[in-house]
Order: structure tokens, then sequence, then C-alpha cells
């Protein structure tokens, strides 16, 4: 059996094999996520984003145990550098990392995090399609909230929750700093914490005198102990509240194709892009124009648009 | 007298004007650039990057007072939400936001983190090439070094400080996952707390078993109190050091080549992919596409593929 025809049958292994092709951008794997796009569509992606120390990894390994409790096949991917998640030690003793479930309910990938954001938020969103195409009902997206990685996971999720803990005030102002905006859902972790319950009437008073750009949400604030699985199930149950008012407003699809767009375009603009430096390294000597800029007799915005007129009248 | 003109007469009044015309990309700001980037060259760029936490505004702070005191001018950028920098504590009483000297030694600017990591990352290049047009000496740019921003520093500055503190492991993992190949110099601040020894003993072996990547240096581990001012100058001592012997080796200019080529691609790609965007919306039935995606009849890949046929088609 091919390699595909082992993934349609539902071999965990094989799974495990196309997402490492799909990761590392091995030869040939855009034919085989092309294969994958045309079944997929009945995965809803959970992002879970937030300042480092916020708990994400142990929310996440609760969402696990809950989701398959409720007999749904999940799949996680982990974009933290920071992360103590491994796969090992999530099921206890019961899974270590690459001994998955053989009924290939679980699978779990912890992404590397070199190398350029674009190219791993586009290999992100790249396994999370294999999920999808394999069959898991959810998947789960970590990733750290800080930088830049936070609007990324909009472009790859259906519904984001956004951790926080109850410490000084840099959680707030990270948050208030881009988090606020992408969380659909809040959760304060480590709710046991001394200034628990003042962050979450914290943010809710933000969440209330913040713009509502959305007249058909109100953002939620849950209060969890992550670490002792206290209050996943209400989280848990917030999560799949949004996506069932986000599938009836129609955001839900909205979104989806938003993302698709997206995604397309940013295809595209790689393939121009290349076809663009492969050409222009050849017709003009870019070292000479570097030479220029640097000698005081050219700036790069000028020196741009002589070499995207150069490149238009080429192709014309 | 004109905004640039004021400019060139060093009035800091104007430095500010134009900082702000960069930061918010208004009309003409390009030209402005194109203008400034005739005289720039003679800035050296110092970059402090590291996880939240880690002091990289003190170590700033203290920078610049160093600076300073060695009739040095300076200009910073911050690119740090979780920053308590605010250029009004910097100079104690002397100066506060908006009320920088006179005579145009020291000018403070922190931007602002919402958008695109992209432009966040060339805003940031730009406000130093102003810095470097007004005849500041030095440029100081913070960052926090989570995520993605770590990676741009190295395509903004001259030489990189990674700035951690002897925590738990969180530091050396977060650092082990991208921040060790980026440091020219490594400080280890806040070295009055425990384990201060041992983190800066384990970076040196690190750094030691590391592959070097570089054999004209090898990276220095510099432990630091910040607040208290603690080893400030042996810190800017390495940094100089650095400077110089990249300088003689060639690297100093190489650098600088390689990232204003980086910049000259990235300026034509915006504008490639912005004439393309206006192109095919008007060619293609881009919902339409979507559509056959979302129904499992194509794929994003496929999709981009006959797209850039028809671009490619319609400009030749």
């Amino acid at each position: 059996m091919s390699l595909l025809e082992r993934f349609d049958e539902g071999e965990i292994r094989a799974l495990s094999k196309i997402v490492s092709l799909i990761e590392n951008r091995e030869e040939g794997y855009e034919d085989t996520l092309g294969h994958l796009y045309r079944k997929i569509g009945n995965t809803v992606r959970i992002g879970v984003t937030g300042p480092p120390g916020a708990g994400k990894s142990t929310i996440v390994n609760r969402l696990v145990h809950q989701l398959l409790k409720d007999d749904k096949r999940v799949g996680v991917v982990a974009v933290d550098p920071t992360s103590p998640f491994t796969g090992g030690a999530l099921l206890g003793d019961r899974v270590r990392m690459n001994e998955f479930p053989i009924d290939g309910s679980f699978y779990f990938r912890s992404m590397a995090t070199r190398g350029e954001v674009g190219g791993l938020a586009s290999s992100t969103d790249n396994v999370a399609v294999a999920y999808d195409a394999f069959g898991f009902d959810v998947t789960l997206i970590e990733t750290v909230g800080v930088g830049q990685v936070e609007l990324d996971i909009i472009d790859t999720c259906d519904v984001v929750v956004v951790a926080v803990v109850p410490e000084s005030g840099d959680a707030v102002q990270t948050m208030k700093a881009g988090l606020m905006e992408i969380a659909d859902v809040f959760c304060v972790n480590k709710s046991d914490r001394p200034g628990s319950a003042r962050i979450v009437a914290d943010l809710r008073m933000s969440l209330e005198l913040g713009n509502q750009s959305r007249d058909w949400w109100k953002v939620p604030v849950v209060a969890t102990q992550a670490v002792k699985g206290e209050n996943i199930d209400g989280l848990l149950e917030k999560i799949l509240l949004y996506l069932s008012v986000a599938r009836e407003s129609g955001e839900f699809e909205r979104h989806r194709r938003q993302q698709l767009e997206k995604k397309l375009w940013a295809l595209l603009q790689d393939q121009i892009t290349k076809e663009m430096q492969d050409k222009l390294s050849k017709m003009a000597r870019i070292d000479q124009i570097v030479d220029n800029i640097l000698n005081g007799n050219s700036d790069p915005f000028s020196a741009s648009r002589e070499l995207f007129q150069k490149w238009t009248d080429s192709v014309s």
C-alpha cells in the first residue's frame, strides 16, 4: 500500500510520516497536501495562546483528556519554544512520544520554531490540514502569545482561547498589547493564586469597556486551575458554545473563507517572488545597486521602483 | 524652514515629527526616507533582546547613560509590548517624554506593536535610518525575544546582545530555541540572584560545545546587575570589541550589504504583490475559487498555480 492509502486507512504511522513530509517541506509535499485538501472540512480547530508561563500546555493537555473522554478524536500541534509539552507526559504512562494509540484517536506534534515565522504559520496550517483529512474531530493548536505568533493563530484556528495568569501586571500589559483583540474565550489559569478574582474582574471590565467589534458574541472569562483539571469542562463548554454561535451567525464560514483567501494570496506571493528574484538576479547587478545605496547615491525605495519597472518591462 | 531643513539643522522636534511620519507611514514617508538614506552610514546599531523579565529596558537605560557620558549621541527604539521603558524614567528627572535634550544628544521612541510583524520590523529599521541621518553615534534597539522578533533583530542591527536571567530553566530553554544562534554577546542580568554563576557557566559550555559558525568571534558571556549599573561598562566593552573585530574581519560590511539586499527584495515583493492582487482581483473570481476549495474540488496549491499562470499570461 502507498503512504496515502495507509493514511486513508487510518494508520497512525502513515499520519506521522505525512506530517513530517509537510513539516520538512520534502519534495512533493504540495501534491500530497493538494490530495488531502479534497477531503477536509470536518475538524474544528481550537487555538490556545498566551504569554509564557500561563500554563497553556497543561490546559491543552486537560482539554485533550476531556475530548477523548467524550469519544472525540484529537490532534495537537504545539508551536511553543518554551513549552514543556512533549507528548510523552500527555496521557501519563499510556502514551510516549511516537507511541500513539493504534486506534488513531490521538496524535501530537511539536513544531520546530527555527526559520521564518511565515513558514512556521503555514506549516502549522498544513499539518492541521493533514489532521483534518485523517479524520480528527478536533485539532488543538498551542502557540506562545508574545511577539507575532498570536496574530497568526487567527488565520489558522476557528476559535482562539487566550490564557493568562493572575501574576503581576505583565500579563495584562501583554494582553493589552494585542491579545485582547484576538480572544474568543479568555482563560484565567492558576486561579488558586492571589489576585485571580481581580484579574477576572479586570478582564471582564476591559472587555465590557473595549470596542465590542462583535454584536453576536460576548467574550467570556473562565477561571481554571488546569494542573488540577479544575473547570476545564467549563472552559470547553464556552469554546463549544462559541463555535455553535459562530456557525449560526455565519461567522464560522465567513472566517474560513477569509483564511483560505489569505492562504491563496500568500502562496501566490511566494511563487511570484521566487520568479521575480530569479529573473531580476539575472537582469540586474544587485550588488551594484547595494553599492549605490551604501555610497549615498540611491536608496532602497527608488531602487525598488526601478527594479519593478525593469521587471514589468521585461515581462510585457 | 521646511521640516527636512529643520531636521538637517539638528532640531530634535523635527526628528520627532519625521519619526512619527515614518512610524505611521504617512503619505510621502518613502520620499522622506529616500532623502534620509543619502546621508547615513555613521550610526552603529546595537540590538538588545531576550525573554520578558530579563531586564532589557534597564540594560538599555544604563547603556544610554554610559554612552552619553562618553559624549556619544544616542537614539533608542523600543519594540516591546511588555516593556516598562518609557523614556520618562530614563534620565531621571532630567528628561521626560517629549522633553528631550535640546542639543539633540538623546531621543527615544517606543514603537506600537499592532499590525504585521514585517511591518513592525521594517518600521523599526526605517526609524533607525532617521536616527542615522540625524547624526546619532549609536542607536539602541530593544525587542522582546520570544516568538519571531528575535530573528528580525539580526536584519536590523550590527550587533545583538541577548539578555537572560538566572531564573528557572525557562530562560535557557527559550534561548536554546533560537536565541543562541543570534547572540553576539550574552548578558546574564540580575546576577545577584541565585544560580547566576551556574547559568554563566552553562552558557559558556553550550557556546563552547555548539557549532561555532564564526571562527573570528567567540561569543562572550557578561554578568551584569543593570538595576545597580554593575558591569555595564564591561558589557559595553564587549559590544564595542565585537564591532571592531567585525569591521576588521569584513563581516560588518558584509552583514550591512546583506541587510540592504534583503530590504530591497522585501520592498519589491510588497510592490509586486500589490500589483498582482489588483490585477487578479479584476481578472478572476476569487470567491468562486475559494468555493471550489471548500467543496473539495480544488486546493490552494493548484489554485495558486492556475492564478499564477493566468497572471503571467496577462502581462506577457
